[in-house]
Formats: structure tokens, C-alpha cells, sequence
């Protein structure tokens, strides 16, 4: 794999300064290695996100109007370490505390924990909720073992809307739960990613199988099946996503006239005619199933490096995370304009 | 290469299909392959886009809210049929008449051309202005021999947005005039993408070799040179826009103190964290020559499969260009809020 790159040992902190560049005075690089919003009102709730690099768009990319505050930045598919975490949290606080939301991986729950306690030091409220959304990764009894992954983008999104407003770090820790418990996640790969600094793939699959239900960094998931259609992986892959919202006793099962934001995710070299094609199935079954697309998010924005494959994640939505929804935002991973498609 | 479809010789119709379903409703398929907004008041000046498939989200991903009305679409890698082209006009005109921007392709022109005949016949008032930001395509003094590739993505979103104002296809004409003169693009190409209906290579390129200023399907560029690092590739190819902007006649060479959107694009596979790399060595050599960055765009957004490359676009900025930037726009390709990064 030829990649565009200087030295294979920097590439995180140069895409860093990148990431800055593309903001173009929106955002500034704090510490060693984080980046936050240049412009963060007095007295406001802060929202930090954050994680390893090389998954960009996220997490780093989800700093923004209306969006994240700042992010903490790992090395390549690395934790950012707890003095990092404690420089992006001093860098966003301003004085009403900070909401830690990011991926539940063992690395990160460490170093951002470390961070908190860095931070309580200085008396700043940290308070943490975590993006379990992969439903193969452990049963709904279980969530504390299952991974985040792109249903980040949406809570990330909704959250950061919620922020805006949020009076206390309680009122948008509440909102965050409600959105991390109303989003759910399938996916798949095709074929690994690379290591940028080695070239070594970042996993190994054989040639004629897809990883349903695996991980973004190609941890297991449900089973290797067969290359298939499209048609035939989104029916597998929706199913797994509706009988999780049934199984689970905290969610009411997705009923006829309930309204979900769809996000159609590209692991990275997957394109956006097969996201495409894929999201055409999935609308086929939600509309049999009376459920409502209430909005779209599609696109290569959960990745890893050049990692073939697909998720699927679902937010049900209500007139609360409606609201959080319609707010326009602005960022690298993305942004929209006030309201919605079909609004 | 594993790719996630059905029918291999369906696919154009079916990610067509798709995108409408991703719009939710703003937009609707219209005749054999066309996507028009579903809502495009009366006396608007009509803005039609149009090209083969298989670039997604380019090009029938920028019609939206404050962009393009409708996009006439070709099967993959091919350009839209002349009833495709009249069947897009005809559902876009609100009888003041229609203006064709495209990319400058042999096969695109014909067709257009012909459809252009086609809405003559039904009184529907077309006008055509062509994409031709490739500087590596052909000299300055025959820019109709210039292939449109990037550039289109800046391109439409002004001309969009000065379609929502314009009050005759005269002021649209001239406002997409000056939008074209102004930008110019670099692209280049690590390594092919893959014809999606048989898996086979787009073009071939040895593995130790990067082709400057290839086209977006593998066409000639200006050479073929070793692979080298981001910031060494970034210079060399932002020189040859340079040169293009101080050589040709019709502009100013670009000098201190003037004002760019710069556009850095993923042909596929090349990753984000790739083209902030990249960004960030654009932006140091811009500031060296005093040169202001208005806002910037990164992303894959013209792309050819899991094609691995990246391009530059530069579109110099005026009072009328910046406000017709500083719309908000919304669409599969690119959305935005209103103003700007850094604004």
C-alpha cells in the first residue's frame, strides 16, 4: 500500500496540524496532542470526545459548531495518555464542567479515567459516558463489554447539539445516555486496513469471506460468512440491529411508526455506490417494517485506513433528539444544514 | 476486489435509487436515470449537473439544497444519454430556462449537446458551461481541451448558490464563467480503481510509481514519477497550479494577499488522514507566499472506485464568489452551515 505520507512515526501529530489547517481558525491544537474549538462560551457545558488516529474522519474530525468542544488524540489506533485527556479537558472547561463521550475500548477507558482524576484535581466535574453501540460485540445484558463504533457519529452529533443548551453537566450527561442507549450498530469487513508506519495489514481475512459483526480494527464478531449481495448482507445485518432493540429490556423493540436516524457507514475503501446501494435495501425493509427514516448520514466517516466494509447504525428517535438533530453543525468528519432531508 | 452489489450490470440504477433514498425526500428519480429536487420554485434559473456514474458523490451527489437542480446520470464511467439529459431538463426548467455545467469530457459534450437539441425543440432555453480545472490536461491556450476533475466540487457549490439569486440564465452563465476561470486543480494517481461490473483495473501503473497529473480514469498526466513523500508530492503539484494561474492570460497569477478555497480530494481509497497530511504542507507553502486560505474542503468527493490519488483545487476568491460560498448548502456530496471556517 502506497501511502501518502513523511515520516511513518509522525503521521499522527502531522495530520493533527492538518486537521488545524482544515479548520482554518475554527479550531487550534492544545498540549501535546489535542485540538479544540477556538471560540467555547463562558459558563457553557464542555463536550470532549476522542481516541486513537488513523480512523479520521473521527473522532478528532467531530470537533466543531454545534458539535464537540475538543478531542483528546491517540497516536496511531492508540488511547490518547491521561495528560493528554487532562490538557483537552483544562482546554474546554469553562467552569460548568466536562462530559467525557467516547468509544467503549479498554485502552481509552483507562488513559480518559486517568485523565478524570487529573482533572478533579484541578476541581474540574468530569463526567463520563461511553458509546457502546456494536451489538455483536456482547449481548444487551452485557453492554459494558460491547465496543463503540459508528454510531458515534450520530450520538456525537445529537450531543453536541444538546450542549448548546444544557444547563448542567447532569441535564447533557442525561441527554448523551439517551442517545447512546437509542443507537445500535452492525458491521462488517471485507478486508483490513494497513498500519501506516509498517504497511502490515491490520487483520487477516480470506479472500472469499465478509467478518459479519466485526470490530473496526478487525476484532471478532458474530460469524465469517460468505461473500455476498448486498441485498442478502443488509437483511443479515438489519436484523441483527432489530432483534438487539427486542431482545434488549432498557429499549422498547422498533414498532411500526417509529422513526429512526439511518447512518450508512464506509469502513474506508468501501465506496459511496455501494454504501449507496446498500442504504437502497435498507430503506426497502424499514419501510415494510412501517418504520420511518426520520434522516440520513452516509458516507466513509468511521474508518480504518484503507479497511473495506459496511455498518449500518440506527438512533430511534423522539421530539428531544429530534430537536438535537435539526441544529446544523459544522466539521471535518460532518455537517449539515438547519432541519433535515425530507423536512 | 470484493464489491458490495447485486447485479453487476445494475449498479448505476440501483446507487441511483439509493441516493434518492438518502435524500429523503428533497429529491425524486426522474425518466431513465435523472435526480431532480423535489421542490424547485416557479422562475427559478435551473442549474443541471450531469456525468457518468461510479464517482460517487460526485456528480449526481450535489444536487441539493442550494446547489444543483437535477443531474442527468450515465451508466458507470459513461455519460448520459441524450433523452437522459432532455428528460433532466425538461423536470428542472421553471421556464427561465436551464444551465448545463459539467465536466469537459468528449462523450459528456456530445450527449449534452444532444439533449440541448432536444429541449431547443420544446422551447426550454439552455445554456452550456464546461469544466476544465485540469491544468495538467492541456496548456492555458487550450482549455478546451482540459478535462473538468475536482474543481467541479467548488464549482457547483457557488454556482448553486448564485442560482438561488440569479434573475436570468445570462447572470447564471456568467457567474459559472467566473467560477471556472477561477479554479484550477492538480490531481494524481498511487494506483488504480476497479471497473465495478467486471473487478478489473481502471488503468495500470507500477507499484513504484506515482503518475502526476493523472486524470480522475487514468489519463496522461504530465509524468510519471517515483513515489515520493506527502510534502515533497504536495510542492511539486502546487507549483504546476501556480505556474498555470501566472501563465495564462485570462487571470492574475496568484500574489500576496490574495484569497483561495483550497480543496484537497480523495480519489477512493487515499485516506483522510493522508489528505490533512497533505493539507497541512498546502497550507505552509500558501502562507510562505502570503497567500489567505477562505475556507477549505477535504474529503473523497470525486472519486473513481477505490482508485488511490489526491488532488488540489484552488478557486480564487472575490466579494462575489465569497458570498456565494458563505451560503449554506446540504446534499449527499458536500453540506455546509452558512459562513465559513475561520469567519
Amino acid at each position: 500500500m502506497k501511502k501518502l505520507i513523511n515520516d511513518p512515526l509522525n503521521v499522527a501529530d502531522e495530520l493533527l496540524d492538518g486537521l488545524v489547517d482544515a479548520y482554518n481558525g475554527d479550531c487550534k491544537s492544545v498540549g501535546k496532542r489535542s485540538i479544540v474549538k477556538t471560540d467555547i462560551p463562558d459558563g457553557k457545558v464542555a463536550l470532549l470526545v476522542g481516541g486513537g488516529s488513523g480512523h479520521e474522519p473521527i473522532y478528532h474530525g467531530l470537533v466543531g459548531r454545534n458539535l464537540a468542544d475538543g478531542a483528546a488524540c491517540g497516536d496511531i489506533f492508540a488511547a490518547p495518555p491521561p495528560n493528554i485527556v487532562f490538557e483537552a479537558t483544562e482546554a474546554v472547561d469553562r467552569g460548568k464542567g466536562v462530559l467525557y463521550l467516547y468509544g467503549n475500548y479498554a485502552g481509552d477507558v483507562l488513559n480518559f479515567d486517568l485523565g478524570a482524576e487529573l482533572s478533579d484535581d484541578e476541581d474540574i466535574d468530569v463526567r463520563t459516558v461511553l458509546i457502546w453501540d456494536d451489538v455483536c460485540s456482547a449481548p444487551p445484558t452485557e453492554k459494558d463489554k460491547r465496543r463503540g463504533i459508528a454510531g458515534l457519529v450520530p450520538v456525537v452529533k445529537l450531543v453536541g447539539a444538546a450542549s448548546q443548551t444544557a444547563a448542567t453537566l447532569d441535564e447533557l450527561e442525561a441527554a448523551a445516555k439517551k442517545a447512546v442507549l437509542m443507537t445500535r450498530s452492525v458491521g462488517v469487513s471485507m478486508s483490513p486496513g494497513s498500519i501506516p508506519a509498517t504497511g502490515k495489514p491490520t487483520f487477516e481475512l480470506d479472500e472469499a469471506l465478509i467478518g459479519l459483526g466485526m470490530g473496526i480494527h478487525g476484532e471478532p464478531g458474530v460469524a465469517e460468512i460468505p461473500m455476498t449481495t448486498a441485498d442478502e448482507l443488509t437483511e443479515k445485518m438489519l436484523e441483527l440491529i432489530f432483534e438487539d432493540f427486542e431482545k434488549d429490556e432498557e429499549v422498547d423493540a422498533l414498532a411500526e411508526g417509529d422513526e429512526i436516524l439511518l447512518f450508512v457507514n464506509s469502513l474506508g475503501a468501501t465506496t459511496m455506490m455501494e454504501l449507496l446501494i446498500a442504504l437502497r435495501k435498507a430503506k426497502a425493509i424499514l419501510t415494510e417494517r412501517g418504520i420511518k427514516i426520520y434522516d440520513v448520514i452516509v458516507g466513509p466517516l468511521v474508518t480504518c485506513q484503507e479497511m473495506s466494509g459496511i455498518s449500518f447504525s440506527f438512533t430511534k428517535m423522539d421530539d428531544e433528539l429530534k430537536g438535537y438533530w435539526d441544529m446544523p453543525c459544522q466539521s471535518n468528519c460532518y455537517s449539515k444544514m438547519e432541519g433535515r432531508n425530507g423536512g
